[in-house]
C-alpha cells in the first residue's frame, strides 16, 4: 500500500513534507485538500487527524501528522536516497535547533499576521495586532539572515531549508493582499541569495503552491 | 571535557531536558541560570543561547539549544542505556508527534497563561485573556487525557511524557498565585494515574524544581 499525502495549497507545514516527499523521491498519492470546500471538517478526515490541519500521511495503515514529525519519520522510514538531516550528529542537532526555532519563532510571528491579513475581512484588520506582528516576523527574518551565511541554512540542505522556505514564501505572498506591509525589507541578501538556490531545485518546481501558480 | 547543562527553576523546557539527562544516566556539570539575578542577559550568556532562553548545553565545545532539539541530540550522541524514542519506527513517529502537540498547542495555551498570571503584576491582570487561556489550555489537557489510555503517553516511557509532565506541573503551579484558576478540573483520570507514575520515577524526585521545592 502506498502513502497518501493529505496536502493543502497554501500551507507552509503541508508544503514542506510536499519538499520532502520529492527531495527523497518517494512514490506517493497527492490528495488535495479543499479549504474552501470544508473538507478538514468532513468526518473521514477527523479519521487522519483529529486536529483537523494539514498536511497528513496515511502509510500502508500508519496515520501520522504534525509536518516536523512527518518530515522525521520520512526520513527514518525511507533511509534510502538524500537525506534531510545529512551530516554528523552535531549537524543534525543544529538542523533540528534550526527546525524548532522557525517553527516557534518564525512561524508563530507569521501566524499573528496571516490571521489577521488573510482570515480577517479587511475593515475589519486590526492595524496594531498587524504592526506588532509585522515587528516580530522581521526581528526572525533578522536572526535567519545571519544564520543563512552559507549555502544552505544547516550547511548542507536539509529540512531545516524546507522548513524555512514555506514560511517567508507565505510571508511575502501576503503583501498581495496588503501591499504596504513591506516584509521585503526584511530580505538581507543572504536570504535573498538562499531563496534563489531552492528556487532552482526541481522539487520547488514541482511543489509550487497550485492555487499560487493560478492566480499568480 | 564534560556536559554543561544550563538549567533555569521553574522553566518547563529546563525540565524536560534534566529529566532526559537523568533518565539516560549521562553525566552533567549543571548550571543554575538565575532568572531574578539577570543571567539570561549577562552577556557569557548570549554565546550559550542568543535567543537568551533556558536550556542550553555545551557538550564538549558543542552549544545546543531547544529543548526539543537538545533531547534528540541526547538520544543520538549518547545511544547507551534507556531510550527517549524507544520501539519500531512508528512508534519513534508517534513520540514525536505528541512531543509536537505538547509543544505546539499546549504549550501555547499554557504561555499565555503563564504572561498574566505569572509575569503580569495582579492589578494589570486582563481577565478576559486569562478565561481564553484558560478555556484554550482546558481543551488541550482533555486531548492529552484522550491520548493517556495507556500506562505512557507514546506507549513506552519517552520523550513525549517529559515533554508533557512539566507542562502539567507548571499549569497547576499557577493555582498557588491564581487560585481560582481551577486547571485542576482538566486532568481527568488517565492523567492523574500517569503523572503518579512519572512522580514515581527516581528523575522526578531529583529534577523537581529548586525553588518550588523551597517554595512548598
Amino acid at each position: 500500500m502506498a502513502l497518501t499525502f493529505y496536502y493543502g495549497s497554501g500551507s507552509p507545514y503541508a508544503w514542506r513534507v510536499w519538499l520532502a516527499l520529492e527531495y527523497k523521491a518517494i512514490s506517493y498519492a497527492l490528495k488535495p485538500i479543499s479549504f474552501s470546500a470544508g473538507d478538514l471538517a468532513k468526518p473521514e478526515y477527523g479519521a487522519v487527524n483529529p486536529r483537523r490541519k494539514v498536511p497528513a500521511v496515511i502509510d500502508g495503515d500508519f496515520p501520522l501528522y504534525e509536518s516536523a514529525a512527518i518530515v522525521e519519520y520520512l526520513e527514518e522510514q525511507y533511509p534510502a536516497g538524500k537525506s534531510l538531516f545529512p551530516g554528523s550528529v552535531k549537524q543534525r542537532a543544529i538542523i533540528r535547533r534550526l527546525v524548532r526555532e522557525a517553527d516557534e519563532y518564525l512561524a508563530h510571528a507569521l501566524e499573528h499576521l496571516v490571521e489577521q491579513v488573510l482570515f480577517t475581512k479587511q475593515d475589519k484588520w486590526d492595524e496594531k495586532e498587524i504592526s506588532a506582528g509585522r515587528s516580530a516576523l522581521l526581528k526572525e527574518l533578522q536572526i535567519f539572515e545571519g544564520y543563512l551565511r552559507n549555502e544552505w541554512l544547516g550547511g548542507e540542505l536539509s529540512a531545516a531549508d524546507f522548513t524555512l522556505y514555506p514560511l517567508i514564501a507565505l510571508s511575502l505572498r501576503m503583501e498581495k493582499k496588503k501591499s504596504d506591509l513591506n516584509l521585503k525589507a526584511g530580505i538581507g541578501p543572504n536570504t535573498a541569495a538562499w531563496m534563489k538556490r531552492i528556487e532552482a531545485l526541481p522539487c520547488y518546481e514541482k511543489t509550487y503552491p497550485p492555487h499560487w501558480k493560478a492566480a499568480a
